[in-house]
This record gives C-alpha cells, sequence and structure tokens, in this order.
C-alpha cells in the first residue's frame, strides 16, 4: 500500500503556447505495480489551462480544490470542488482555472498511454 | 462528456456490523460508456468506517476532504486532503472517519468488478 499526500511526488510544469501554468504528478501508476489505470493530480495556476485537444483514452476526473471550467461541446461549463468529468475517447477538451487560488483536480487514465 | 457534482447521483447507504456510516456512489461508471475503471465517491459520517476486507482488484483513491485514518499493515496511518492511496490487489484495508466532518473521497476501481 502506497499512502501520501500528492505534493510529495516530483512534479513537471508544463508550459507553453498551448498549455499554461500546469503541474503535473504522477501518484499511482505503473512504477507503483497499478496493472490497469494511472491517477495522476494537476494544479493550474491562476490564469493556467490545459491543451485543448483529443486523444483515444478517456479522462475519470474530479475537481479538488479551486475554481475552473471545462470545455464541453463548444462553450465552457463552471466546476468547483465535488464535480466529477467523464471525457470519453475522442471528445474535445480543455480545463482552465478562473479562480484565484490554484485549480486542483486529479484525472485518471488507463494504463497503456503516456502516464504525464 | 459528463460533468456533474458528485452529489447529483443516487446514493446506496451501507450501515452493517462490518460498515458504519457509508455513502457509497458510482459517479463515472458502465453506464456513462466507462470501459476500463470506474470512479465512486464515498462519504463516511462522523465515527464512520469502510469494511476490513480485502479482495482481487486494486484501490486508487484521492482523499478529498475530511480527515481519517487508512489500515496500513496492522495499523492506522493518518489520512487528510490532498492525500492518496493505492490498494494493490488482496491487501487489507479499511478507511475509517477520525474528524467530526464528512471524510469524502474518490476510488477508483477496474471495470468488470461489482461497482458498487
Amino acid at each position: 500500500m502506497k499512502i501520501m499526500h500528492y505534493s510529495q511526488v516530483s512534479p513537471r510544469q508544463f508550459d507553453a503556447e498551448a498549455v499554461k501554468g500546469v503541474t503535473g504528478r504522477v501518484v499511482i501508476g505503473k512504477a507503483d505495480g497499478a496493472q490497469h489505470f494511472c491517477m495522476r493530480i494537476f494544479e493550474l495556476s491562476e490564469n493556467g489551462y490545459s491543451p485543448k485537444h483529443s486523444h483515444e483514452w478517456e479522462h475519470e476526473i474530479l475537481i479538488h480544490s479551486g475554481k475552473g471550467e471545462v470545455w464541453q461541446d463548444g462553450k465552457w461549463v463552471s466546476v468547483s470542488p465535488g464535480y466529477t468529468v467523464f471525457i470519453p475517447p475522442d471528445e474535445e477538451h480543455q480545463i482552465r482555472n478562473t479562480g484565484h487560488e490554484k485549480l486542483v483536480f486529479a484525472c485518471v487514465i488507463p494504463s497503456g498511454v503516456p502516464e504525464l
């Protein structure tokens, strides 16, 4: 069993044209012996956003803290702590921070695709 | 895409000798078209606890709010918001609320086992 606060995991920063102010951590993955799916925790800084993209694998997301919006079918939908988001394969999506605090969420993906 | 607060999902209550004050919800599962893994949200009321048990499938957990403890190798380990827990297959585990507020956590399991 592995018990730890997500902040103890080494972060990877993402900052480019398509993605801004994003910190990602693989908290449970292949290295832990997780065979079927992988949990990542993302932090988006104020004004930060993930890339607008789609891919063959799904996301299962829980908004942990902060305030943000999710791009769904051409419009932004507000989310806050306790919201869950299921993004099926090949559906375009993006998440952005619309608050003043960090937006923190868990995002689970199947094994066999890049963990981060 | 499915976006909703977990509290919008119909809850199932668990109260017996082995499990006390537990409310479970399948927030993303088979009914949503999730093919590989299933996200549940559990709330444990004050003094509530999940069963002490083990099974063939793993858990990937994020503590969302509240304060509790996880049974690991014969002792209780404290957890609070932002803690993640990986419980490999066949490892005995139990979670209990040690605070005065609800203990809320996400628990992801592979598809093909009972969702709740």
